[in-house]
């Protein structure tokens, strides 16, 4: 393995004796052997630390017992609850000021802070409103009265709304409300798996109307990239529809238009900020279309990737997999690049469910047959023993999101986390963070608290967080030059962090 | 292997083309051929099934479609939640009436219904009740006022008591509610892992008042062996610490007394029930105690197995493994036997815990290490991918007990349970109900029903009932002669209970 990362020869399973030979009884050196054996599988467990690393993963460890010790235990409650004690813990601020590599599996309108959407762009003017019947909002900026939409009979300017209000303090924290999942008691408002989805997907539609209107997407991307620089993140792989964005008079941009956006926020930010790499655009779409439309996505995907190289990383279908069609229906669509002998990489969202042994579930199977080149969530995956040995052949790393994982219900408490079993056989895993606006988790650091300290359990040690890190330059869709390049620049942070927490 | 399961020598996963030559895409065929390999490696996944098993099978696969779809899903709930739900389950039903072949992880004091022991051993002569401090409640049969204890100061006649009583029935509900954790909200009767702990250990004291009076125990052995046998199940693995019996002037009887109350209730009941092939004891130790207690014991142990081979298994440590000490604190103990160069095997407790990285943990390593021929319960195994390999390869299956996980708290919904990854390798398992008693699980029906329907999901077919059934008669501490024996006993009763669902 490329990157310092070493992995150790393992003593022979087959010439491990378990018993002395001559009383029969297992002695302290086996058993230690045995150990160091087992703990050499985990993520991390190879990774040959300095002498510097070594006192800092001492002191991180002190800092996991205690964290252990307290009650209740943080990864073993709702993330909704458990944040506010999160943001106090000595491990979460260590893990802040970590350079953590790459966000790998974020979407494209859920990235910044619900706070800056409300007290930033809803204070634009221009800025329409409109309440639902369903008890929901959408926003709209327009040059004139908006019109009626089916579900949204009334627009109101937000300016004048606001000012008609006697707390508008109160009004805008019930707005940041609606744009985000993050709630007090999540219980309650999220009693099903089909509540929790029904707010998830309106949230999106509520927070569209803000972010594609052309001026503010602009500032929304590098607001967005802020956000994750700001929490030590160099780099970002962004899921993105290309929805296209929107002038006041109601006139539309290409999808080009947004391409381009994309890049120059990123030449705009790397400039500002010679260490953070960039961007790139993983196409999607929703899975609960028709396979002419995919297909006809398929080959947008693969003129955009010949014209923007550098941006374009790849294609993905999104939505929840338990409602959507599986990706066999789409494997006319998904066979296209073979067929035109082009090459379209996939990271496709599979196995976020647990409808084990359902078609739902064969997504994981039908993942690894269209090459996939990593696995979002892959939630199912320790058990699907046979995907799982070819897919770590085939070097398929998995996008592990712990907090939308939990919010979205797959899981309550962290220890528990099926990623565990990955982690203690050093499956390749990254760590993303999926919708930091939907989930109040901006960066990547809470989701790295989760993994460090919830599912990777008191085993998981500065080794671990050393390989979560460069897993996620290692599996990114970066060219080789570029990778090593981001491997240097996050080496050079490594090092300043390390010998930061020395003194 | 044996007993007619055919391992079918899998495709080989390097001859396996993922994609087609020429268009580069992936075809039907071989999409289907990876998930009968995937499926094959699950538990049940080389049973080769007779066309009538077949068709009960698809009859099967239909009741759980529905059941899949009822809300809540009941194996998504907590066991105490959804017993009323399960009794009315037409999978269960099946399940009820499906030999089940041996129960191997039970304990001697919590095999009845509580319902059992209240109507019917405290409605017997001479039977005292004292109400503790604490709030619990005491039981002692005697010929006199028995003396005042440290915890229970004043025992009444329970005969005297009840006819004092303005609603007996009542007052017998309560006493149930003392030797059971069973209750319709167990969220708030247990909030912790230590309250459910507690109320646990308490109920074990509660209950040895009842079963440990000599004329009681020969009855209770009996009733355990008919409440198991009314489930279909044909053969019990007791783990018992042999606690001395008493008489009613108070004088004790030695633990050769309770050996031969176990061979004797045993052959009397096969000889009533030539379809139950009898008991065997795994003598046990609680974890809490010294080493040179555990000395004593194991010594004791190696004694008894030589004098009632037939009826002795083998050994084991019990207690909460979070609280009490590592098998590695008992190495010198456990080391006797090979020391003495005798064989006494071990059915270990061991990773009954989610603290992963402790020194709890290593139970695991140690149950291996000293060569252990079971694991109990396991529930951290797949956590350890090194120890699951060489687990694997000595042929040590674990006995997986759902319903007990759920209500220590390890596990709250059952989709979720480790257990679904060692299912889907594969991994030997057995089902077991630990304590009926105290969980209101009785017989195997229920635990079967969570592993079924729960754990296994929708992939686990009638393959996986047959080889989990066999499972616990070929991985049970039978002889090779018994084992066969009781081999073809169960399948002649699987074979009626095939043939009866065919009508
Ligand atoms: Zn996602
Ligand atoms: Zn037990």
């Amino acid at each position: 393995m490329a990157f310092g990362i070493l992995r150790l020869p393992l003593f022979s399973l087959m010439a491990l004796a378990l018993m002395n030979p001559c009383t029969g009884a297992p002695d302290t050196r086996q058993r230690e052997t045995l150990m160091r054996q087992e703990a050499s599988r985990q993520t991390g467990g190879s990774v040959v630390l300095t002498p510097a690393e070594l006192q800092v993963d001492a002191y991180l460890h002190k800092l996991k017992v205690k964290e252990r010790a307290s009650v209740p235990f943080p990864p073993s409650i709702h993330f909704f609850k458990a944040r506010a004690r999160i943001q106090k813990s000595p491990v979460f601020k260590l893990l802040q000021k970590m350079p953590k590599g790459g966000a790998l599996h974020v979407h494209s309108t859920a990235m910044v802070s619900p706070e800056w959407l409300v007290r930033n762009v809803t204070y634009r003017p221009n800025c329409y409103i409109c309440f639902t019947w369903g008890g929901s909002v959408r926003f709209l900026f327009s040059d004139g009265q908006p019109y009626p939409q089916w579900d949204c009979l009334y627009w109101q300017l937000l300016q004048s709304l606001r000012a008609s209000m006697v707390d508008p303090a109160k009004f805008d924290k019930s707005l940041i409300q609606n744009l985000t999942l993050f709630t007090e008691d999540p219980e309650s408002a999220y009693p099903s798996d089909d509540a929790v989805w029904a707010r998830f997907e309106d949230a999106f539609r509520i927070i569209s109307g803000l972010v594609t209107y052309a001026a503010v997407f602009m500032d929304y991307l590098y607001q967005s990239l802020e956000e994750f620089y700001a929490d030590n993140v160099m780099y970002v792989e962004i899921r993105s529809g290309l929805t296209r964005t929107y002038e006041l008079d109601g006139s539309i941009h290409d999808k080009i238009w947004s391409l381009k956006a994309y890049r120059d926020v990123s030449a705009k930010f790397s400039t500002k900020h010679p260490d953070f790499l960039g961007l790139r655009i993983i196409l999607s779409t929703h899975r609960i279309q028709r396979v002419s439309t995919i297909k006809a996505a398929i080959k947008e995907a693969i003129e955009m990737q010949k014209n923007f190289p550098e941006l374009i990383a790849g294609f993905d279908l999104v939505g929840r997999e338990d409602d959507g069609r599986p990706l066999w229906y789409f494997r006319e669509a998904l066979s296209l690049p073979a067929e035109l002998g082009v090459k379209l990489p996939y990271y496709f969202h599979a196995g976020e469910t647990d409808l084990e042994g359902t078609d739902v579930d064969a997504n994981l199977i039908d993942a690894l047959l269209f090459n996939t080149s990593r696995i979002g969530h892959g939630y199912a995956l320790p058990h699907h023993p046979l995907i799982k040995e070819l897919s770590r052949k085939n070097g398929v790393a998995v996008e592990v999101c712990p907090i939308s994982n939990q919010v979205l219900r797959l899981v309550s408490d962290f220890r528990h986390h099926p990623a565990a079993v990955l982690m203690t056989e050093g499956y390749p895993v990254v760590i993303s963070s999926d919708d930091p606006t939907l989930f109040g988790n901006p960066g990547l650091s809470y989701d790295f608290y989760e993994a460090f300290v919830g599912i990777g359990g008191m085993r998981a040690n500065l080794g671990t967080l050393k390989e979560l890190a460069m897993n996620s330059i290692k599996y990114s869709s970066l060219s080789p030059h570029l990778k090593k390049k981001l491997m240097n620049m996050w080496q050079d942070k490594w090092k300043k962090f390390i010998s930061n927490q020395k003194d």
